[in-house]
């Protein structure tokens, strides 16, 4: 055992009730393990298990079966058990990214202890790893001025609620006398207020493109678009329950129609230029039906739209007051004039033929757009890409 | 299987792949299920297990065989299998407390898959419930203004890094033309800028403690002690790694020493009473060490010390620079005056005694102090106990 002091082993016996198994469980195991190769080795210890398998966004998919069909799912793999108990296996070298796996042991799948870094999608917690260097460096912290990241709570009147919102202001905001413009960015239908930062690694991008010159220095507001739900789970007055796939009444309009109560927000408290040319609005998959929407009500207020794999409605199922006058919004919003239209999809996304078919809208009415195709479905590999894209053409 | 359109599954096949599970997994499992009557119902699928077991602190302790001796660990208990293959355990009333727990699936630990609340404690991460009412409801998010939490970066000329820190600001903050007191609240030796905020539930308790009108409104910097860590892992350049307890050189007397440069940046950019009646310095145990000893490096800075739980060195077996003049730096402390010198321990903290002899060398030499006693040892339901009553007692 590594010499310690009796302060240490006190303070460590006391204080960390959960962490003592480093201390007295023998080796440290490390996992995962990323090598200069950009090949991953992952460990688990389970000497009396029978079998033990990963699985993850980094192994090529397989089909699953659902009550609805096949669908492409995450892969498997098989680890390896050594003379110690402990499991392991190797990836192939792997492109720079941020990835998720889980363990099953047994049948049952299992977070990796000896790896602290997880993110939650929903109700699933799953541990991440990143790849480094290339165009994946956009999603480290590297050694640039950093911008602040704010946890706060405004009052949206629309809803007659508190809600909370994440805002980032770039290196230099506090003490800068300048105006900045502003990226509203929204989330989809499983996400909150947290998800562009844990999933979608927003800081470290906007720092990253603006040390680099590539984006300008620009404030981004993530606010929650659960109409239901006043802070994502755990944060609100709801406390600590089981958070669900899209929160009710999220996309019947009331969101879009209170916007302005979050536009207001920020432009009373923050150091921003007012002014459609210096408003951009976002979003990914219903953050992208928000985006659309919301451009059109308010037809002369963004210079700037991106749809990251949007929804898009209606069809003919569909029925919502959200749909009302949708060509002669989008008509104004288009005679108003706009500097960027920004259209992103994944060719194997499920959404692919209704972005096809609004784009062919557009076309028709002469409305003009950017249009950005990836490989990959309806996934977050492809929403970092595009806020990445997407950053760099903004206030310009 | 429950109604949904197609949009929906498709959005749920695709946008959450690791989220599937409660779609297709059949009934949704609630766990934790926190009862009217404060027990509390834990449940884990799991149909080819032979034995799972559940520990947390909310469990009677146990004595735990490790090579130093034994020493009190966090109890265990057994869940019972249905025909299901559902686990299920039911606890007895608990008092209101935030708890943590795991599973031990035969033999091996396991987080909670229903559970998305997690927190990491060095690098053990661990699910947490909430158990409501009575004193516990200053640990929840109630329906009361909220104030700002801001992570951000300063430089320090001193460490010659840039560095991160987590910011409150009380409600109203960001509007107000007032200025501000300040409270500098210190982590432990496993802990970082986040501690304070995920297991102090620090933001909670000071949003409730100023709506009830207990304590003033103030500014609570919780700066980064580990003076070779410039953020929390994972948050700065280094990446994603495998946190250790207690980082080299943190109380070697280099933290001390450049302490002004947080107290700088902060009176430089927020909106603050800059003098010694509106400063405050408060930590847990390395944090207790610190904010003794920066408080009496700098003898005429803060008018307020809480000390919890604090490893207070030194003794025969260590020499380190930060001791140097220690009697008379106190002794100025001292006689420069202050509003309230604040010690609170566990009675079965194993830092007892070394607190009890450093009260009396402050009762040798006429140094004023309250002390408060609770029970239990090193541990964070205490330091949550010791925040909530030591910023009632600030600024008046």
């Amino acid at each position: 055992m590594k010499k310690l002091s009796l302060l240490t082993i006190g303070i460590l016996l006391c204080l960390t009730s959960f962490a003592q198994q480093a201390l007295w469980g023998g080796t440290p195991i490390v996992s995962p393990e990323v090598h200069d190769d950009y090949t991953v080795t992952f460990r688990f210890k389970a000497p009396n298990a029978d079998t033990v398998q990963i699985t993850g966004d980094f192994l090529p998919t397989e089909k699953i079966k659902t009550p609805m069909g096949l669908f492409d799912g995450p892969g498997k793999a098989y680890l390896k058990k050594d003379a110690n108990g402990i499991w392991t296996y190797t990836s192939e070298s792997l492109k720079p990214e941020l990835y998720g796996y889980s363990f099953i042991v047994d049948g049952l799948k299992s977070t990796d202890p000896n790896n602290a870094f997880l993110i939650r999608d929903v109700a699933t917690v799953t541990n991440i790893f990143l790849v480094g260097g290339g165009p994946g460096g956009l999603y480290k912290v590297n050694d640039v001025p950093h911008g602040t990241v704010a946890r706060r709570w405004y009052d949206s009147p629309g809803l007659n609620m508190k809600r909370r919102l994440t805002i980032y202001t770039p290196p230099g905001y506090e003490s800068s006398t300048q105006e900045y413009p502003v990226l509203y960015l929204l989330h989809g239908a499983g996400g909150d207020e947290e998800a562009w930062m844990a999933l979608g690694r927003l800081s470290q991008i906007m720092d990253n493109l603006i040390a680099e010159g590539k984006a300008k220095p620009m404030i981004v507001v993530m606010p929650n678009g659960n109409v239901t739900q006043e802070a994502a789970p755990g944060e609100g007055i709801r406390g600590f329950y089981k958070p669900q796939f899209m929160e009710p009444k999220t996309m019947s309009g009331s969101y879009i129609g209170t916007f302005m109560d979050i536009i207001n927000f920020v432009e009373k408290n923050y150091k921003v230029k007012a002014n459609k040319e210096n408003r951009a609005i976002a979003g990914l998959s219903m953050g992208g039906f928000h985006s659309l929407h919301i451009s059109r009500y308010f037809p002369n207020t963004f210079d700037y739209v991106g749809l990251f794999s949007p929804a898009i409605m209606p069809n003919a199922n569909v029925q919502s007051k959200v749909f009302d006058n949708f060509d002669s919004t989008l008509k104004a919003q288009m005679d108003n004039g706009y500097k960027l239209y920004w259209i992103g999809i994944g060719k194997s996304d499920f959404l692919y033929k209704a972005v096809a078919d609004y784009r062919a809208e557009l076309d028709k009415m002469g409305m003009k757009y950017t249009y950005v195709e990836t490989d990959g479905g309806h996934i977050w590999k492809n929403w970092r890409i595009y806020i990445s894209d997407f950053a760099p053409l903004l206030f310009k």
